[in-house]
């Protein structure tokens, strides 16, 4: 995602500490204090501009979402959002999702989402994709024994890419959708994110999986 | 594949038993004899009018093909093109494919081609279709450790239920293509089959995967 410095991004971060987390560190393994509750954790590791974490927590309100995005300028949109929404159940981390094992005990997230990663569609930079086996590596280790990924995505080559690579990782696809918006039934609990909006009216097709990690 | 029955076609069958066993279960772990030879065995079940096997064995010399169907007059079509191509490398059984035990021996096998197979969309249909578990265990049964099937369809349902199927089983997914005739480089060696000709005519996207057993 592309956006351009936002001024006073690093301020409104700071001034809103009870929302983004300065000193992620601090919180692993103590984040049901933070929230206050023992509710489930979900993590979108990428969250953009943040319409998905702040739909997805006025929909659940007993589960515990946190927005994770490296970009200064983007996670500060998201807060806006967060703020108008003001809900208990929504925090914020501006890091990078290969070091999320820095900020969560074993086990303590319990789903993790992405959402239209970029596909780095170059190979010299797979390690980047955010489904390349080392990032699996890390997400396991912060989800419980057969946790799950889902994933989203319009861009056909990073879903081939993903199929691939988180079937050799061991992981099991649990379900699968090659045009997500055809499925009436998955509907009602869709929350769209910025880029599938995007895509969407672009009449591009979404792709979708609920992949499993084998028992620990 | 619906075909109006083809007077004659038991007939022809018959007369061409140098090309449509007539006795498979005699074969059972002698189809190197059978061919004379004991280059690698590629089957496809549900063969249909049998335009892929006859291109791949003209393409591939050195594999030997046994184009499986269990539709008389479907078959028979298939027998046309492989009369005509007058190949050495391609053999015909007319048989259903749950019992693949019943002619070919463990390991016997080396490849099972799946190629736009019945999708039968009911979920009380399930069991027929060529992706699901006990097929799935009969493909394993007669492949060798590590085996692989190749699958292609214009059928998004049955795809995506086959990645998962497959997945569930224990496979692994070596690679999948979501548009398999944007791959340029995949181009010179894809062997079109008659459904994927008329399909893709009328724009249908081509699904393709190929997927490994583990270790026995
Ligand atoms: C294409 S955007 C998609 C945003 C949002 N999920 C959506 O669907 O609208 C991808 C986002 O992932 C973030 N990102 C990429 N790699 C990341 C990483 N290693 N750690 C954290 N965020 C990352 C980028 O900064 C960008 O904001
Ligand atoms: C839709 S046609 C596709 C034919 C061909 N592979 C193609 O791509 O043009 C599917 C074929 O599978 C055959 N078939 C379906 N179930 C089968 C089974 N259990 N054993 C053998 N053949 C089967 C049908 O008779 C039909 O000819």
């Amino acid at each position: 995602m592309r956006v351009r410095n936002r001024k006073g991004a690093a301020e409104l971060l700071e001034q809103n500490q009870q929302i983004v987390v300065q000193n992620p560190t601090d919180f692993k393994g103590k984040w049901a204090e933070r929230f206050g509750n023992d509710h489930p954790i979900h993590i979108e590791v990428g969250c953009g501009k943040g319409g998905f974490i702040t739909g997805m927590a006025e929909k659940h309100p007993d589960i515990n979402y946190i927005a994770i995005d490296m970009q200064l300028s983007v996670l500060s949109y998201a807060l806006d959002k967060a703020i108008e929404a003001g809900l208990p159940n929504v925090q914020m981390m501006l890091v990078d999702g290969s070091q999320l094992t820095e900020y969560f005990a074993p086990g303590e997230v319990d789903l993790v989402y992405l959402n239209f990663s970029d596909p780095w569609p170059k190979t010299r930079h797979e390690k980047r994709r955010l489904t390349h086996a080392n990032f699996l590596k890390t997400y396991q280790e912060i989800l419980p024994s057969e946790g799950q990924v889902h994933f989203k995505t319009d861009n056909r080559g990073l879903f081939e890419y993903s199929l691939a690579s988180m079937s050799q990782y061991g992981m099991t696809l649990q379900k699968v959708w090659l045009d997500l918006h055809k499925d009436e039934a998955f509907a009602e609990e869709n929350v769209m994110t910025e880029y599938e909006m995007k895509f969407s009216k672009k009449g591009q097709v979404i792709y979708r999986l609920e992949a499993q990690f084998p028992k620990k």
